[in-house]
């Protein structure tokens, strides 16, 4: 058994910006109660060992209060029980809307209309552009999804590159046993 | 950026037995303060995807009530807080001897000396015996290691290969977008 992934690069990118941010980087990781474990804590526990600033937050208590700072990224967990909860939150759907008018980057492990992105298998029909589901990770511009927990390491991985640079990734992806060199 | 493991399958083998369990299998999951996150998490989701009934017990808080009852395999995440601790645990250290001495199955994502193992790269020198280090997932008759944080997807499918079959580990592994087929 091994991973689908034979390429030494870890996203297919499209439409390719220079990510800028604050330094550390601030991320917000918004989870709800149905939110995936895995693909949670490995977003957070790798963004951290990056040195990054990560917020945790669940949309159905600390959102509010997290909401009045402003993220470089906001990155969305799947598990479909978090999934179908988020649209309800207006606290994180204006913060989500305020990202992509501001020009700043978001991302999930999920469904993201409108743009290339990939997603979890069983939703990809929900995708408007169907082009590029089959990539375990997808940048596209500022936006940056990937498909599940099995891809989280990935998809983690991407970020740190796109935010921190390669050399970070290629360092962080060798500390946690995962990948070359 | 790609995972090391190249080859079918995700484990090495030594002293090959057949694991016997209850049905559903019952796996201990001790933790303690400095467990690694993502290494605790993906074992216990990952074994709870494959149905197992998995008991998680922190040795601070529950394990003395945990481990009033038997288990079929005690699996201990990495993380070096949380790796120093267990030591101090008396409950955990006759629960690990215990299983032990009943040929029942056991594991770590860590150092455990005296068998071929594999554990995390900085904790390698402690292994009395160093041939199997380099390994992704070590399995040596009872014992199964495995290396880290990202190894750890391979490590909970090959305790799934072990105790519920390779049809289902193979499921899993694309369940969850990390393996083919």
């Amino acid at each position: 058994m091994r991973s689908n992934h034979d390429d030494e690069h870890t996203f297919k990118e499209f439409n390719p910006v220079q990510w800028t941010f604050d330094n550390p980087p601030r991320i917000l990781v918004p989870i709800a109660n149905g939110s995936e474990e895995m693909e949670a804590v490995i977003i957070i526990d790798m963004l951290r060992r990056a040195k990054a600033n990560v917020v945790v937050a669940s949309v159905e208590d600390k959102l509010d209060e997290a909401a009045k700072l402003s993220y470089d990224l906001i990155v969305l967990p799947g598990g479909l029980g978090g999934a179908q909860t988020f649209p309800n939150s207006e606290t994180l759907v204006n913060l989500l809307k305020k990202q992509r008018e501001s020009n700043k980057y978001y991302g999930a492990i999920c469904a993201s209309p409108g743009k290339k992105a990939t997603a979890f298998p069983a939703m990809c029909n929900k995708l408007s552009d169907q082009s590029e589901v089959e990539n375990r990770v997808v940048v596209d511009g500022n936006l940056i999804t990937s498909r599940g927990p099995g891809t989280s390491i990935e998809f983690a991985l991407a970020i740190v590159e796109k935010l921190l640079g390669r050399k970070l990734a290629l360092e962080l992806a060798k500390a946690v046993v995962f990948g070359r060199p």
